[in-house]
């Protein structure tokens, strides 16, 4: 595939490649004359659509059975969505496990597998870990890796689409991971944070599916965040929009590696909220919420509080319609949400907090890897009328107001 | 002009229209075939937004004097951009003044007037205020308002898309406003908050102009702003989104009838200022600015740290490439910009205050009218190639990186 073109021309493509997409798979199979009537775009631009189609197999020709014969002494041939062909490959390259996820162009996953890693394992060692595991899928299930459009990858660490990253270790490491996606496989490489990668598969096929605008907050050994306006990913002018865990909940509290002061990870890390528990594990820490340990109970309550604290600042900047929760930290329930949410209540905007839904993440460990998939299918424009049309989305039951 | 539809058909319909009038913009005049040849676009699809564009006088058509005499029959005829058609109108129904303000389709200023009110001046005396002064300036002007193509208007308190206002006080008002102009001009009316449509013209025209993610605040009697992603005013979930003046900076402050406890507005306000320096009017504040009052320079630098500690969060939250500063606080300048951009410093993330630039606001009282221009312009599709062929855009030095 050739290299991305910037600018409204490629975005206007999109639109087309979008409607095209969807027009096959709303209506079926279709000959180009019906395609053409059904998209109203001039039959150049329609040509030259399906040949970049054809090529990344994202669609399929087949003769037509049917009685209209030919046409200027061409065959009519129908048009329709290849479910085996463009596949999307998904990675997430976290801090202590590797997730490998395979899709097709109806967003169905094919293939996927995880590995534990060191948090000290170095880059090189990850991606090839993670090929390992493409070669061990592609052969199990059979995948032909020709039919790849894309690979969407989620690494540690802020990524930031206009380069610009201070650390050159960060730089290099992402230069490392895209430079040997690309030479392995000879498709564009998305390169984005985990923990947004992991924003966006929830916002499209998780606790948020179905809404346009989604703050995601991950809970875990650190404390990041994401957010998805209108369906897309938004990472802001430096790529750190959604850093939910730097914001300052003590203006006077500690100096954070960030470079701010006070941050909110500071206090509600795994790390942080295991010191103050006074235990080693959060297994640990849940036998003692189940066997209702007032100490650790406070702890939680505590944590649940802040964030709250935290998300309410965020909701009356950004007015979502969702709080998505992930990470290990969501384990303790409603001990820590109920807190979260009380506070959430207590300090939003009443417009804000009147549509706010608030929800555990529903995804499980490939939520970054899936969140790639995402990324390809819709910058390869393979991901027609989506979400909309996504199958086995969960219903808005599970989300729950908090008004 | 019809009712809007909604959906993706409507939605790609102004990206077929945009390609046109940026193609009439950018080339001049143009015949319809060189018009198909400029856009991609087949002759009905063409055909049919000329005949749109034509009808809502964004466009004229004159005889060709060329030598490409006649195809088919007809004569060959020149599309151009029609300055004096298409005209949009703004109007700020603000809480102490009301601004009129009337703009072509090369976003041109035609005629502006503005006029004082009371706080408490009924809703349908403000609108015939206004009415009036329309009348005053397409009178003056000689303006013929049946080119407008819409009206956008900006009125105090949230407005939602989506309805759900749970004031009907405020719901009764929208609704008196946009149906009085939609009866009297029979054109789209747009109604959004005025200070988030201040933030759409500070972004696209002011201190903000070029750059695609603009988060604005305004220091006034209240404490308000607005969000500006990728060009577009943001709203939200319930058209509340950049509401800094209700994030929280004391969690055990006072109440606010916003339903949030120790808001930022509560604390930097122009009333709160006014109190806190124990004078009068914001001129006597400037006053002892200038004479080195050592009391009120300090009433001002903690409502500056205060103002940074809330944009840290924001900031954290959406990462802008800018943020816009406006209202008549900022006449205190530096004193206040300065404790303003330290706090940003010491509580945002890295990546985040690396690319930020916080600039005051340059814009004068018509602001808001601006911006409700900029969503005639925007919606009805008449604002071609905008923002990156806007004429007369203030050049990047008068943003500060505060870096």
């Amino acid at each position: 595939m050739a290299k991305e073109t910037a600018g409204p021309l490629r975005l206007l493509r999109e639109t087309h490649e979008e409607r095209v997409l969807t027009a096959l798979r709303t209506q079926g199979a279709l000959t180009r004359a019906q395609l053409a009537e059904q998209t109203g775009l001039s039959r150049a631009t329609l040509s030259s659509i399906v040949q970049h189609l054809l090529a990344k197999h994202a669609v399929s020709e087949t003769a037509s059975g049917g009685e209209s014969g030919r046409c200027r002494g061409r065959p009519v041939t129908l048009l329709t969505l290849n479910a085996a062909g463009g596949l999307a490959l998904g990675m997430d390259l976290g801090h202590r496990s590797i997730h490998v996820t395979v899709a097709n162009v109806a967003h169905e996953v094919v293939a996927s597998e995880g590995t534990a890693c060191s948090g000290r394992t170095p880059w090189a060692k990850r991606l090839e870990l993670a090929l390992r595991l493409v070669d061990e899928l592609a052969g199990r299930h059979e995948i032909s890796l020709d039919a790849l459009a894309g690979v969407g990858v989620g690494v540690v660490g802020p990524v930031s689409d206009t380069g610009g990253h201070r650390q050159p270790s960060r730089a290099a490491r992402i230069a490392l991971v895209r430079d040997g996606l690309t030479e392995r496989f000879g498709v564009p490489v998305y390169v984005d944070n985990n923990t947004r990668l992991a924003a966006l598969a929830e916002a499209i096929w998780g606790a948020g599916a179905g809404l346009q605008d989604v703050l995601y907050l991950r809970l875990s050994h650190g404390v990041g965040g994401g957010l998805v306006l209108g369906g897309h990913l938004f990472s802001g002018a430096g790529g750190a929009a959604g850093e939910l865990g730097h914001i300052s909940v003590d203006r006077n509290g500690p100096r954070c590696a960030c470079g701010g002061r006070g941050c909110l990870e500071r206090y509600v890390s795994l790390a942080a909220v295991l010191e103050r528990c006074g235990v080693r594990g959060f297994d640990e820490v849940l036998r003692r919420l189940e066997a209702d340990d007032s100490a650790v109970r406070q702890v939680i309550e505590d944590a649940g509080t802040r964030i709250g604290e935290v998300l309410a600042a965020a909701c009356n900047t950004v007015n979502p319609e969702s709080v998505v929760i992930g990470g290990e930290l969501t384990a303790a329930g409603d001990h820590l949400l109920r807190p979260l949410r009380a506070a959430v209540r207590k300090y939003a905007h009443n417009q804000v907090r009147q549509r706010l839904h608030i929800a555990p993440a529903v995804l499980g460990h490939d939520d970054a890897a899936r969140g790639g998939i995402a990324l390809v299918l819709r910058r390869s424009a393979l991901l027609a009328g989506y979400p909309a049309t996504t199958p086995g989305l969960p219903d808005g039951d599970q989300l729950q107001d908090i008004g």
